[in-house]
């Protein structure tokens, strides 16, 4: 029998809880490496490091059987080093998390989790990115062993090319859970951004803030599945392409 | 008649030739304002700033007519901080660049320079992503002028919903570009990316390299489109949403 070879990141940073809880769960049916950054990169979105080189540090906190490695980069510098020069052949799947916090709607674009998956998938790879949906008294232990069934319900299938999965657990106990929701990215966006503040020398500065805005009567949505006690399940790609505008545009009288 | 207000941003920083180009052009048309990275930014991506304090610096550097600022931020915080803050009221555009270098096909996900746009469309804002495909010996004068007509040409139409424009312009003379071509993002990776090498202290490092690998049989895609003289205009969106796999994904049998 096969045994299933899963290369997992995230963007909490390699002593992160949910990445913990996931690569002992995932162990229990397959062969596990971890390239994550050596500490906190949320928001990095897919930025890449270029202009300084990039260290790899081998780490023993998983346990004599995984092969994990820190990395003084983003998510997505994680995954790109360990595709092109730390694994000696590709994974079956990359999974990043599991996340603390959702990756809803808009999020998607700032995320480094999403990116690490996004960038798997640039490669060829089935790539799933998993978040739980709170900041706080998390229990890691179902979204975990969620993420191994799932890799195991989808390891025969198909996966669609150029594109990943995009995974919001609720924070809630097994039996309090709906049941799975295939969905679009909903609207979740902020409001009223900053706060604007005096240092003591008398000259401003600004702290990002803001009050999200999601739309809750959007029932497809991966925002509206979440808040109803549902798993999302949101199939997403990196091609930004507006396809729609295309014909549209071709009709604008632009000159040159 | 209604004067055109039009914010600019870039991910090169403020004193890149690309955007001070962009400004003097723009001026011609419009009250314009800046708010750009205080330094060079590219490859940031969407990355936004939450753990620290943003700073807004007002810089004279354009000339009495234009208000600036440079943020110690990425081409993101500038967008977010410009409308939520800095700006009384919402300009009737939002023009990121002009950027040196490509922003072609794979490229966008990791562009600083789109991620500036793409904050603004966010915000339901016209945005248009301004680069030139070269990075040596650019002339800046003509894309420049090309962004100001395309702003003439494109405000009385009925901007589409979030979405925006990211513009490539060969780094040609004005008389040898062949002509305007709406496009789709082709393909552009990066393969065999990283150079591995052994510091003084005998420890191992990683350089990212890579060779580009374009297709330039896709004729329809913006990567064909500048590579044979036209400028290319693709309409792109910020919802990753693969919509045809939803259904797909339904017929998965998903246990949880």
């Amino acid at each position: 029998m096969k045994i299933l070879k899963i290369l997992v990141s995230n963007d909490d940073g390699i002593y992160a809880e949910g990445i913990f809880t996931l690569v002992k769960e995932l162990s229990k049916i397959a062969k596990v490496f971890v390239v994550a950054p050596d500490r906190e990169r949320s928001a990095t979105a897919h930025a890449i490091t270029m202009h300084k080189p990039l260290r790899a540090e081998k780490v023993e906190i998983f346990g004599p059987e995984v092969t994990a490695f820190k990395i003084n980069g983003t998510p997505s510098d994680c995954v790109k080093l360990a595709l092109d020069a730390l694994l000696e052949e590709p994974p079956d799947f990359v999974i990043s998390g599991i996340n603390r916090g959702p990756n809803l709607g808009t999020d998607v674009i700032y995320s480094g989790t999403v990116s690490a998956a996004i960038e798997a998938a640039i490669y060829g790879i089935p790539a799933i990115a998993a978040s739980v949906t709170a900041y706080e008294e998390i229990s890691f232990e179902y979204p975990a062993e969620f993420i191994r069934k799932l890799c195991g319900s989808i390891k025969n299938k198909e996966f669609p090319k150029d594109s990943l999965l995009n995974v919001n657990i609720p924070n809630l106990e097994r039996e309090k859970i709906k049941g799975i929701m295939i969905t679009h990215l909903g609207t979740r966006k902020y409001k009223n951004c900053f706060h604007k503040r005096c240092d003591p020398r008398g000259k401003d500065y600004f702290w990002l803030a803001g009050e999200v805005i999601e739309d809750l009567l959007d029932i497809d949505s991966d925002v509206w599945a979440v808040k109803n006690g549902y798993i999302s399940i949101t199939p997403i790609h990196f091609d930004l392409t507006k396809y729609e505008l295309i014909d549209t545009l071709k009709t604008w009288d632009i000159d040159y």
